[in-house]
């Protein structure tokens, strides 16, 4: 199942935790996430959906990931080997309409500071991607902060 | 000219200035604003818009906005009769497709918390209205944390 559905599939689960998120952030050039979400106390969460073994094992970016969040997660639909997959991050199982969380990602709490940024950054690029929608005559006028990584 | 049309020019605007902004936002029960912007440093500023004089006359609550940003501005078109406008308040001249700055809001800086609140505030309502623009599925899962005020 594409990676994109299962994002789905986890923000909309996550809402039922008080969590907002985005898809395809990026916290620094070169390293794009695939859900970001935004706890009610301010926890900052990055769920990477894997689609597939190959998948996953072309990632090769994933410890990358650990010091922009307060807890990492894979999310994977039923039918993928979580064998693979590292004991210590968090198990999401996920399919388009909805997901569970198998396992918890270990809490390692992000320094204020770069909560503060982290959290600007979430707040910058919902905000630019929204008014895109409610606006398409604005798109033209955005500059591009998010290249592709 | 309708106050959504004019905030339409004021956010394409701001894009500029480096702003990301959102519309109707509520900062506290009873008190919506109509753009709430969110600059390169973290500065907020509040805009709202007035379409008439009857719609600025009918307003009693607007010093109850100063709380909640770093700078305050009024948005109106050009027919707008200015001088209606308090002297201390900043002053945006908008139309549907542009707007722009004449007179810059006196700084009152948020303290810490507040802006640490508000920006988290700004990230939620972002990304809860484009994640229901994204899927739209998710709109019956979305709790209502914007009541109307």
């Amino acid at each position: 199942m594409p990676g994109q559905l299962l994002a789905r599939g986890v923000c909309r689960h996550l809402v039922g935790h008080g969590f907002v998120t985005v898809e395809e952030l990026v916290p620094r050039p070169g390293l794009r996430v695939d859900v970001m979400a935004l706890g009610p106390k301010g926890e900052i969460w990055i769920v990477e959906c894997k689609s597939s073994r190959a998948d996953f094992m072309t990632d090769q970016k994933w410890h990358g990931y650990l010091e922009w969040c307060d807890r990492f997660f894979w999310a994977v639909d039923s039918d993928f080997p979580t064998e693979l997959l590292p004991a210590e991050s968090g198990l999401i199982l996920a399919d388009p309409y909805d997901a569970e969380i198998l396992r918890m990602g270990p809490e390692s709490k992000l320094a204020g500071a770069r909560r503060k940024v982290m959290t600007q950054k979430f707040a910058r690029h919902a905000a630019r991607r929204l008014q895109a929608f409610r606006d398409p005559g604005v798109r033209a006028l955005l500059p591009d902060e998010t290249p592709p990584g």
